[in-house]
């Protein structure tokens, strides 16, 4: 069995982080409004967590949700918990913006041949700090 | 602008409803274990929705999700709400199998070709049993 990636190692730029989770800034070239939530554990599914860490993950599932609205304001948010391959509990929260380069397929599809869309200078220092007064129980990073 | 067809149809054959949402069994070709969750009004993203409304939705996902490891044993369960073609809020809950035609893929990646798994004899009529018993104040059916 190979070694899980997201229990090696951060899996991203950190943006917030408490001790059950945290949300990285993933560095896509196609998407570069990517986020993950990632919990903290190696869990496989989330019907393999107890309620209550269900919705602390989903809150903040929603806040990274909310803070990529208000800072990149998206055509669309697109949220994913896959894990086939890396079967540890980690949530996709993803900026679609209508010239993107899989708009209107998901990202998982081919691509159009389009060009990422560029984002705003310093839109993942916003989004942190944005995080932060959503979540103020969390830390700035893991 | 084109009419919702969440709004002008079921999506699929109904499993379990309430005022506020739908579970439905989807015609997949390649992905028989396929049930989507469709919030009954139209609304765009998760954090349209009031925090109790977004929790009662999940609940409901989540159930589905049990309900489905319960009866079909998949190797992974996906959930994901994406929605740029139908913005209408719905929950995709995809039953995943290690020889299904896209494992370990996303289902909207290019197919390899596989054949679709073949599931138990009346596992939708066992999965809408056990929604009932999971979310004991919704109806069989919207």
């Amino acid at each position: 069995m190979r070694a899980c990636e997201l229990c090696a190692g951060d899996g991203g730029e950190p943006l917030h982080a408490d001790a059950t989770l945290r949300v990285v800034a993933v560095d896509d070239a196609l998407h570069p409004g990517f986020c993950r939530v990632i919990w903290q554990q190696h869990v496989r599914e989330m019907t393999d967590l107890d309620p209550s860490a269900r919705a602390h993950l989903m809150q903040v599932v929603f806040a990274t949700e909310q803070a990529m609205r208000e800072v990149l304001a998206p055509a669309k948010i697109n949220l994913a918990s896959l894990g086939n391959l890396t079967p540890h509990l980690h949530w996709h929260v993803i900026a679609r913006f209508r010239d993107d380069p899989h708009f209107p397929a998901p990202v998982w599809a081919a691509p159009s041949g389009r060009a990422a869309v560029a984002l705003p200078a310093g839109w993942r220092a916003a989004l942190r700090q944005r995080l932060a007064e959503l979540l103020p129980g969390g830390a700035a990073g893991p």
